[in-house]
């Protein structure tokens, strides 16, 4: 007998139809014997149609009645939830994430899990009870306040309360049926991967997958809780995600896919003094108006003056904030110029793989090259390539690299008309 | 200064647009130096939206489950009643019941509030904020479960409440402007009422009035709150509840008005025998079954017999069970015959005028009468008279009484396209 967590997303709520579906599924689950903890994200589109009622009542709302309002989708849809699940004679309970122990900062919008103390799911799950704990949201001790936890805040529910009731398995539900080596829209011979390491999802994650979100890969990482993806329309068991790259034999180590992001816009600082602190002035001016950086890229100053440039990315939303800030070092003359571009495609090779097997810098750009398309700029980690070029050559490299590496499969992917939610 | 509780009905909440309207008539009351308390309902039709929702995923959802869903609706009200505020410039501040101290039995769906603990609220108020505070719901102490207060619910929250702060006033918002000395969508020129004493109001209510749901005028009467009855929709000063029957000097005690209840069935159990215990077998058998009883009529027993009949009048939706119930009692023979009738309209006079002005009685059979209507049943209270009559002839009698005790004005009530809600 095992202990399971299920997280479902919005689409796989939909509507009552999908409910009762899932309720199934949740009760099967029990039926076999397991104790089944489930966490509920809001129906369908529910929080963009609250979000737009908001900004329809108030542009800038506050943050404490914004987390009131949101976290009612989540009440809804566990509570439905759970009455699917009497219909079908099994017994459940719903939790909010305040009942259910989910203790978090105090920021609004986009709190942080400081602790989870699931006593009263655990003396649910002891009565026999399948038990409902609504995602995205927890409470603060110190205030009493209701906060949500950010965009992809479920799933981070989800991870945490399997962690904190040691659960054997967190299966994440959503509308396609796996990890992919690559977006089968763009690579439609994509193939859907059995397994990747802890480390290989939170690369994909960082590099643009939106499968699961970065902050609830980091989570199951740090407890060790395996992460299964789903799709609540099939059968499939989708793909796990556990164990450290590390934990992987040589040989057996592969690349495991392709990841794109169009979301980020690209900075240059042009001419910065080669010395101590200057690169910290930049970065501290970023940090302290909240804008994060994904990219950093220095390369050797020139020889000449003395001065280097860095290159940096962050969220196309923050871009026009950051060159502000950052023109303002440039009359201190912290800077020569500050270079801002928008149209840029951030892709990635991503897998442990790359470790052991010399040569897949060179194959990578190689690709590339022979696609006809232009690296604008390049950075590595151990087990990742990403590079910069422009967001038209995006789907181009994307098929190259995947053609290039041999990750497709021989079939065309079936269906994969998901949102990932 | 002023401690003022206002109460919003759906209606007046049914858009983001509306919400600024009530937001902004919050706010001008806090401008005007008092401490303000809301409580809002769910936005226009959402209660009903769950309701519908529910039933499609289970037609009979654990009661526990309907509550954690229900209160969702106030939630996300409160919430942007509260972010609406904010655009004005003031400060506010959201509740839900359980926050706000609103403690009650265990019954889901239909539970009573045994106590009202506003220190958090009180707290808030003193540092300048308004309030707002989920209507409908509560908590019970002991389960720490959400529980609903049942139809109009919020009407009872916001007295309640209002109870507790001590409050000077409770304003009930509605769409319709006050209440009316007969549903003016019958009688075109019914006059709206400055003021009516509370047990006036409990009376309209009991007989079939929708402005104000019974228990919350019982509520307002024993705590003494005066009630305001008015129009999110105009600055109208509505309707005044306040004050006893008792403290109306005899020459300004008047008629009040005439409801109408079409939503009730006339249950004759026939040939009771005249001793003692055996009314009570009937109320036992119906009370055990949770039927609520409105009228019930007994009246001399038959010389010849010594049987009697007895009449009462319950919802139509329990009719049949009723007759169920009571058909199993012939058979003990408790009684000869049960009959039925769900055709029938109540019609009922109110007003403290009716102690001192003798003829009143005599006026309304008259008035019926000359309508060439038949009265088939008649109940009276020390300030109402109800009758039992065709439901087909109601209209008509509501009409003839109306004219006859001189409540009409001489123009035609302008708006009344309300719900009341």
């Amino acid at each position: 007998m095992a202990l399971i967590v299920q997280k479902y997303g919005g689409s796989s709520l939909e509507s009552a139809e999908r409910i009762r579906r899932v309720a199934e599924r949740i009760v099967a689950t029990k039926k076999q014997g397991h104790d089944v903890v489930v966490v509920c994200s809001a129906m369908g589109d529910t929080t963009d149609e609250l979000l737009d009622l908001a900004a329809q009542v108030n542009p800038v709302p506050p943050a404490r009645e914004m987390d009131m309002l949101l976290t009612a989708g989540e009440r809804i849809s566990n509570a439905l939830v759970a009455m699917a699940i009497a219909s079908f004679g099994a017994e459940a309970q719903s939790f909010t994430g305040s009942q259910a122990g989910v203790l978090t900062t105090e920021r609004h919008g986009n709190a942080r899990i400081v602790d989870v103390t699931p006593g009263r799911v655990r003396e649910a799950l002891d009565n026999g009870k399948i038990c409902l704990v609504a995602g995205f949201q927890g409470v603060n001790r110190e205030t009493k306040d209701v906060t949500t936890l950010g965009r992809g805040g479920s799933d981070t529910t989800a991870v945490a309360l399997a962690a904190a009731l040691g659960a054997d398995v967190c299966e994440i539900y959503s509308d396609v049926d796996g990890v992919y080596t690559a977006d089968p829209r763009i690579v439609p011979n994509a193939q859907k991967l059995d397994h990747l390491s802890f480390e290989e999802m939170l690369e994909l994650a960082a590099s643009g997958s939106k499968i699961l979100v970065l902050r609830s890969v980091e989570y199951a990482r740090a407890f060790n809780v395996p992460i299964r993806v789903r799709s609540s329309y099939s059968n499939d068991p989708g793909t796990l995600v556990s164990g450290s790259m590390e934990e992987i034999p040589v040989e057996e180590a592969v690349l495991v896919g392709v990841a794109t992001d169009n979301s980020e816009a690209k900075l240059t600082v042009l001419g910065i003094p080669d010395a101590p602190g200057e690169a910290a002035k930049i970065f501290r001016v970023l940090a302290d108006a909240e804008i994060n950086i994904d990219m950093v890229i220095q390369n050797i100053s020139s020889l000449e003056d003395n001065r280097t440039d860095i290159t940096f990315t962050c969220p196309r939303a923050d871009g026009p904030r950051a060159v502000e800030l950052l023109m303002k070092l440039q009359h201190d003359g912290t800077c020569r110029n500050v270079l801002y571009d928008d149209q840029i495609g951030k892709v990635s090779l991503v897998g442990a793989g790359m470790k052991s097997h010399p040569g897949v810098t060179a194959t990578f750009c190689e690709a590339l090259r022979d696609a006809g398309v232009n690296i604008e700029l390049i950075s590595t980690s151990e087990i990742r390539i990403s590079v910069l070029l422009r967001e038209t050559e995006v789907a181009k490299s994307v098929k190259a690299l995947h053609d290039a590496f041999e990750l497709g499969g021989e079939e065309e992917a079936t269906v994969y008309a998901g949102t990932g939610r």
